[in-house]
């Protein structure tokens, strides 16, 4: 019998080179030693894939450290600011953002537009998008970045693992395959292809929350076990279980902003009754504090409303409160049925918690009493996102990298040299 | 540095023996060539594996097979239906039970009484549970087999991974360590220690639906990704991602008896409002159905709350109708969440299915119209356990027969003979 392919010497050696190449992205600088011991693997067994990586550009040292202990003082491992870029593009109802982010997690560039994209068909979108796109490569091309991957946020159904959107509701866009359209970034003429990845912007913020906390300095993320809950024209949530997004059988799971808070409540449009996003979603909340949606991208509308509640105009205060009344009521039935070890409000809503938590934290205290007790202290944790807003597109330029990082000579030989064959 | 653990001599070996001895129970009778087809080992490599599970009595031959095609006709393999087995029991609220099944998955003893479980203290009941399991256990070491493992369902919160029962508020018990008032059969004089889990009573229903469809015969069950829920007098539910229990990051996944469904609505015993229990827990249907609570046992009540609505009375035919609706609602904010390939009612609720889906099976398709859209034909599919009221306690008995399943050689060495060592 042939035995399974992750266990033949070119997929050990693949993902040793990655786990090297992520145990210094996540912690680095790194000295030869240390990568062993944090890998469990023997310097000798590390040294030739150091190498690599290095002759590749991925792996640069940072000179010669200062000598401790015995031995001879070696230098120390960090990631290339150069070479691979991961592109992060989101489509919101209505902005247009890209970014694009190095190896060490930083942004290098990016670049963002208002866009009425609601009702719009994807062809136009996406070719602004692709605009966009070209002006972000371009400037990062100066700096020696190349892209090594795209992936595109969407406030709608993704068909897990594929480029198609089987539905956005508050785009207008059913069984839209995002793939020829962003072809001109992908398949670029005499550049190697850049892979293409579509998903929902609620679980791309899920994945910037729990990219490693090395990557920015140390600052640790929230456990990996929560809810990641985010708002922009709808409402989406993540599930995150231990570490890994819960996707669903078909990719669709973390559909928040249709579960029932009040059954016999206002119609949605999706066909249902009460379901959250009528409450809680930014319509709701423009419409119940009495303010025109007007043309400002979601940035501005979100500052104009926190703006309203800190002026105290009891109608926006009163519209948050109920919204996070209504959150309050959802997010206790996904307490209830999946114990996670935390709630993390993300994009738009990080901006509005000091209005949305009280109400949203009374109604899930009241509601998770038999989930929460005895041993759990004072309820589930809420916590508001570090990322605030920019969350779906970090986590898209994250997601972008990840075929570097798990595959890292095959995903990124340098366009000039070539290709590394590890198979 | 020390390799992982699992990739040890010993841990190899230890791994395929459990391959081996997984592969006969799930698909036996195989022939030694089929085994190894099957794990993907070599016939040499199996044949010392299959010899030690012989000498220990896990497997037998089950006689010569035919001879088919070139090679010498070898007999085929079956697991044994001697030595090790599992026994399950069920701590209900009115009742208690207890069964044993061998490594084919047959029931080979059982046992069960009513009991007036709710609020009373445990040590009765589990002296009570231990003389039937004495009862068991009697029975079944007349027919040459021994307790390899015991589990014990309950209707509560466990702690993951313990033997506390943090809650249960149906019997109205906090932070009731079980292992104590067990001792007498886990750690009987002069025998091996049995080893003890307790766990919710609906993830023990969701592990019947799971294990492998060879035990009984082929009969297939659920797909991997479902959400099970069952009721006796409460309503927990299991939520099954990719073959695996969620359990949450405590161990508490699964109330859906407390998600919220009509938010100002009845008060709960948890402290809620309009909680799903208080609409289609028992003592919600009985109350509606202006049934008096009574005496009898589970089994009873059920059969005679289906014999009345099959009789058409209208009082109970409209409470089920009802609780339909409530679970249909709870269920629409799980599948938007998780966008599970079924729903598997079980439990009770099994036999209550006829009266009961029509009203669950039109709030679902009203209340996940996004989540369904487009790719989903027809819905999510809601689906009746085959094993009904019966599915928590075999699921127990199962679940007791892990360890030998994972580790046979050290779990379930003869009594007769020395431990095998294994590390």
């Amino acid at each position: 019998m042939t035995p399974p392919g992750n266990d033949t010497q070119a997929g050990i050696r693949r993902r040793n080179l990655a786990r090297v190449l992520q145990a210094v992205a996540a912690h680095g600088p790194l000295s030869r030693p240390a990568v062993a011991a944090r890998i469990g693997l023997t310097r000798a067994g590390v040294a030739p894939l150091v190498d690599e990586l290095l002759r590749a550009g991925l792996l640069v040292e940072s000179g010669p450290a200062a000598p401790r202990g015995r031995g001879r003082p070696g230098s120390e491992l960090v990631v290339s600011d150069r070479g691979p870029a991961g592109l992060g593009a989101e489509i919101g109802v209505d902005h247009l953002a890209v970014c694009a982010i190095d190896l060490r997690g930083r942004i290098r560039a990016r670049a963002a537009v208002g866009a009425a994209n609601r009702n719009s068909t994807p062809g136009p979108v996406l070719e602004r998008l692709g605009e966009l796109l070209a002006e972000v490569t371009g400037r990062i091309a100066a700096e020696g970045l190349r892209p090594a991957g795209l992936a595109v946020a969407v406030p709608g159904l993704v068909a897990r693992g594929g480029t198609t959107v089987v539905h956005a509701p508050n785009l207008g866009w059913r069984a839209a395959d995002l793939a020829p359209g962003l072809a001109p970034v992908t398949a670029p003429a005499g550049s190697p292809a850049v892979p293409l990845t579509v998903e929902n912007e609620a679980n791309l913020g899920a994945l910037a929350e729990l990219r490693p906390a090395g990557a920015d300095g140390g600052r640790p993320g929230p456990p990996p076990d929560f809810v990641h809950v985010s708002a922009e024209a709808g409402i989406g949530a993540a599930v995150v279980v231990d570490g890994q997004l819960l996707r669903g059988a078909r990719g669709f799971a973390g559909e928040l902003g249709h579960v029932p808070v009040y059954p016999d409540g206002r119609r949605c449009d999706c066909g249902g009754r009460g379901c959250l996003e009528q409450y809680a979603g930014e319509a709701a909340v423009l419409r119940a504090s009495g303010a025109a949606p007007g043309r400002a991208g979601p940035g501005a509308r979100i500052a104009l409303r926190a703006r309203r509640a800190a002026d105290g105009d009891p109608a926006t205060v009163r519209a948050l409160e109920e919204a996070g009344t209504a959150l309050g009521i959802a997010l206790a039935g996904a307490v209830n049925l999946l114990d996670p070890r935390a709630v993390v409000l993300g994009g738009a809503l990080a901006g509005l918690a000091p209005w949305v938590l009280p109400s949203l934290e009374r109604e899930l205290t009241l509601r998770t009493a038999v989930a929460a007790d005895p041993a759990r202290a004072g309820g589930p944790l809420v916590t508001v996102s570090r990322l605030g807003a920019d969350g779906p597109l970090l986590g898209a330029a994250h997601a972008a990298l990840r075929g570097v990082l798990d595959d890292p000579l095959h995903s990124c030989a340098p366009a000039d040299s070539p290709p590394v064959r590890t198979d």
